[in-house]
């Protein structure tokens, strides 16, 4: 096979936002899968936050992505062809594959999808960012019927699911989002308020909406919302540490929360969470939430951006707050 | 009775660290136990740091002492008339009996102590500081045989019971405290390593101390030291927040943890506990300590100044660290 596989790799570590140049667009060989491996047609790549972090040269719970290396992404797309009993030419492959038209890889590294839902929502809903809130919230949050759920970045991929499940279970859902826009959208997912950071005072909307104090806080965000999720927690609260958005393109420090000692006055928790433990558990997940999407009680929305050669300014979209949904690269 | 009571109130909030005019030292009449009270002769008042916090007028766990009221504090003394039938004269009373000569006071707010053993020990080792210790450590770090436990303030009274309770459950103790003076009795009680803050790069020997991580880090402190602490987490590591007597004197905002998404990259958790939640099993815990005690496995000591006209400057000893062990007013 002769054929040329378009992808980015990592140019430059950016400092702050990302910048075109940090950016390489470029061409390589398509390689024929070895023993073990398959090769994948990528179809749908899913842009996230955590990608960011993966440009800084820091220990993290991954490796950095080295300077001139395949951008890593997840992705899925369809089996073009397999050196391995587990796939087939025409199957459907969900895994690490990167930001590149055609993917080798090995096929223990890759998860055999059976299309029962439209090919995004596999990276979307029923993918990393609805595992992300199933676990994060319901092992790590652990909410009881009657409290108070409050998550930040919630018109985000996790953030909306975080609080659709938080009603499911019977709780009180409170999402704090930029826009009037995004606020909507939340009350139209069923969420009982929504809070506006951009036009609202985050600390006195959390005392209206949440009167009795916050008892599950799903962090997304970091920064002066977490601050102000901390200074209102119940007694016995959890916070779940899932991301730091507003702290990814941070030059200086990152800013630690100043109202830490809440956990202390409270008697709370704030623990971190990464999806990638809970493996073992997927597919239990992804049957529950498959099942609560045919029941009509869990929507998820993507926002696609069409074209490979779009990657590096659909995903500044992260961190400018434009994408409306989960964001995905249709390749 | 016609007796003069000696007594401190609370004169003035203070900014920053606390100055004598903060204290009004004063006289009032001996009041005479009503019925369920007692009449209890002060013989040790324990000076710790939270007492700082009651000072100010915020939210808390436990109200601010008003303008004018008694200072709170824990204290031990004789019985000298009862109107309850719980107490005798003669008696041992433990309670919140406040920075004076005489508290009248309700029985059912005190607990009898059988004097087993020197009186200021039930303000030390075997009272407050090290019940704080001992749940702090097993119920909120849950260590691990093998594992690497830090605390901060190691040379505290909360601080050198948590090492030591940590070395009996087989674990690896660090502690940092400020001073050689401090580091070489840290290492008397059998701390596998001590940290001096005031001359060692914390973050470089916590590197060098803890090769595999820090499993459980116990903080009293906050500030720089919980950053450097955050920064060397193992994975699943449990953060027992305790105090931050670093910032108890903050006239600007606390600081907060800049590193706290160590807790998200490493899975861990930051909890807050104040021992007053586990009253119900004091007597266990005492138990179990005098145990310890005797067998020679846990020792405490107390720094006691004489005097109660002296309680001003002797408060201040908790956060200029000159004081050694756990620090107790005479009366």
């Amino acid at each position: 096979m002769s054929q040329v596989n378009h992808r980015f790799t990592l140019a430059a570590r950016p400092v702050g936002m990302t910048k075109p140049t940090d950016f390489a667009y470029g061409e390589a060989p398509v390689r024929e899968p070895a023993a073990g491996e398959i090769l994948v047609k990528v179809r749908y790549i899913s842009l996230d936050p955590a990608m960011r972090g993966w440009m800084n040269d820091y220990k993290s719970y991954i490796a950095p992505i080295g300077i001139g290396e395949l951008f890593r992404a997840g992705a899925i797309g369809e089996v073009v062809a397999s050196n391995d009993p587990a796939f087939a030419p025409g199957d459907h492959a969900l895994g690490m594959l990167g930001v590149q038209e055609y993917a080798t890889v090995a096929a223990k590294d890759a998860t055999k999808i059976l299309p029962i839902a439209p090919l995004p929502l596999f990276l979307s809903g029923l993918g990393m960012p609805g595992l992300t809130a199933y676990f994060g919230l319901l092992d790590v949050g652990r909410p009881q019927p009657g409290e108070t759920v409050v998550v930040s970045g919630a018109a985000g991929a996790v953030g909306a699911q975080v609080g659709q499940i938080a009603k499911i279970k019977g709780c009180r859902a409170v999402g704090i989002a930029g826009g009037a826009d995004k606020c909507a959208y939340l009350r139209e997912l069923g969420f009982d308020a929504a809070i506006d950071y951009k036009a609202e005072d985050v600390a006195a909307a959390l005392r209206e909406h949440c009167p009795d104090g916050i008892h599950v806080f799903f962090d997304n965000v970091g920064g002066a919302i977490l601050d102000a999720a901390l200074a209102r927690l119940a007694l016995r609260a959890r916070v779940v540490i899932c991301g730091a958005i507003s702290q990814y393109n941070a030059t200086d420090r990152v800013t630690g929360p100043a109202n830490y000692l809440s956990l202390l006055v409270n008697r709370a928790s704030m623990t971190g969470m990464i999806v990638f433990d809970y493996a073992a558990r997927y597919p239990q997940a992804i049957a529950e939430m498959a099942g609560w999407m045919s029941e009509g009680k869990l929507r998820s929305k993507e926002h696609i951006v069409r074209g490979l050669e779009n990657f590096p300014s659909a995903f500044n979209m992260l961190f400018t707050g434009e994408n409306h949904g989960k964001l995905i690269l249709e390749v």
